[in-house]
């Protein structure tokens, strides 16, 4: 949440002359992104009656060779009608520009809200949204192999020694004797696509019941289109408060997504497994972040044993997971 | 730079549902104030139309009991056509509302950026802007007295040791020696109305080279009319990177505040010693602030040194700061 890099308004003033997007009226810092610095623009817009559009410039972990294919693939589903932001190019067709050695990109504004308590309804529609992006991007011509792998969370884990994950929690180290396990398990052949991978309710735009927007993309790779789900149903599914897992939302997601593509029977089995599979890149994720992140720095480290409970939660009660 | 408080979108929902404004669209948290939270906030406006707000969340600092006088003077001066952004009241005609024992206040949104380098004819459009508001405060029903006095500015220099001031800079120490002679000098009966007090070019939005709005009142007090185009003078007349005095902008604020209200001889003859008045008052803050945060804090410390050069520029060369 911040914006790192001052960008006066001249400079953006500039900045937005190279669109043919009308003249700057508005620019707000927006508190938004990791590792992106993030404006809320408003100009006059092409037609004179005013436009909106996230500006975005990229911080830091985005390798900049990656932006055609995140930028490019925003644009390949909005052109096929998802509900994602597309990409403004400049007027030579450019998708992204530097600032000071710093990729920019301006894009879609699309409304709505991210529900912090989502209903069963808005559930539904999210997973038909996100079946709707498996389709569309199955023709994608660019492709990225995915880093965050199953297999990559279990070489994570194995970088901590055994006595360290159990001081932190014993069940975490019992996680990270059985991640090597559990890659194997959910590397499977099962159907393609470009799949999302962290399609969290902050992800997800929504007007009411009906999904507005699905953003940030920049975890998005080639990979099983099951897998996607089920991590999607690992970050829906669960309530705010505490771990209780709400059996109507993960009914409705997969419902919600079926209504627009049918999983086969192999899918619909593999559901625990890959469901723990999303579980552990969480635990990885999070488990290096509470290492590396010193306890009083003022960034919030996600507690990695959030996940490592729902990790359990799929394993022992994959019938209740998944009815 | 910052939001404190996390708001869900239904909490947020059902705060814009006690506005007679629409439905709730779009909230983006947005990376301005400094003891305050602010989300930019889109509806569906009253008549479908669409319409946005900043809706803002009093943190701390801001003693609610003043939240009157402070949305109150939008209000007024909003309502005498000054551009300064309006308070939108609740279905029940209040200025603000709490949540979690937190004040709120929806407040309309303005168009407009704000220049990081000033041109003369925006510093025209802003002199001009701010002789409107005191011509349009004088009848303002509500008071409040400034706490922020030259008085007050030498008092907080005086908390401090002279040899703490002399090691951090000697001019420093020296501006403090006669903290108290600038107090006096600058308390003159001079004519009053309600004064801003803290118009630095962030705040002041514009389009092109018209003010479209000016913000961030809360500052704002009773006073001489003369000491805040003073401050304002002080704010806006030097350059970014360094300490060179910029006549032209200087000048071209003055006259833009006399196309409005015309200075009187009193008024006139005291702007070099409010000018120093104006810069005691940030060399006092920002010695405040420097002492008391850490080094090595993350919130960047403003070099009090900046306003001793220009307190002595106002002293030393006041035939060339006021021509």
């Amino acid at each position: 949440m911040a914006v790192y890099t001052h960008l006066g308004s001249e400079r953006l003033a500039e900045l937005i002359a190279a669109y043919d997007v009308g003249r700057l009226v508005s620019a707000k810092g927006i508190a938004e992104g990791i590792s992106n610095s993030n404006w809320l623009i408003e100009t006059t817009g092409r037609d004179g009656t005013g436009a909106r559009y996230v500006l975005t410039m990229y911080e830091r972990r985005i390798d900049t060779d990656e932006l055609p294919f995140f930028l490019g693939l925003l644009d390949h589903l909005a052109a096929k009608g998802c509900a994602v932001p597309a990409t403004i190019h400049d007027t030579h067709g450019a998708g992204y520009r530097e600032i000071d050695g710093k990729a920019v990109a301006l894009i879609e504004f699309l409304p709505g809200v991210s529900p912090s308590k989502p209903t069963p309804v808005q559930a539904r529609s999210a997973g038909a949204a996100l079946a709707d992006i498996h389709l569309a991007g199955m023709d994608f011509a660019r492709s990225r192999p995915n880093p965050l792998t199953p297999d990559h969370s279990a070489k994570v884990l194995f970088r901590f020694a055994p006595d360290r994950l159990r001081r932190l929690d014993p069940r975490l180290a019992a996680i990270a004797d059985v991640a090597d396990d559990i890659a194997r398990e959910a590397t499977q052949d099962l159907p393609r696509s470009i799949i999302h991978t962290d399609l969290f309710p902050d992800n997800v735009l929504m007007l009411g019941d009906t999904v507005s927007g699905l953003i940030d993309f920049y975890f998005a790779a080639e990979g099983a289109m099951a897998y996607d789900l089920a991590v999607t149903h690992a970050a829906w599914s669960f309530d705010q408060s505490g771990d209780a897992f709400e059996p109507a939302i993960g009914r409705a997601l997969v419902d919600g997504y079926e209504s627009v593509r049918r999983l086969d029977p192999d899918e619909r089995d593999s559901l625990p497994i890959l469901a723990q599979a999303g579980c552990l890149r969480f635990v990885a994720s999070r488990t290096e972040d509470w290492f590396d992140t010193p306890a009083d720095a003022l960034v919030r480290r996600k507690d990695p044993m959030e996940f490592v409970r729902r990790l359990e939660f799929y394993r022992d009660r994959r019938q209740k997971a998944f009815p």
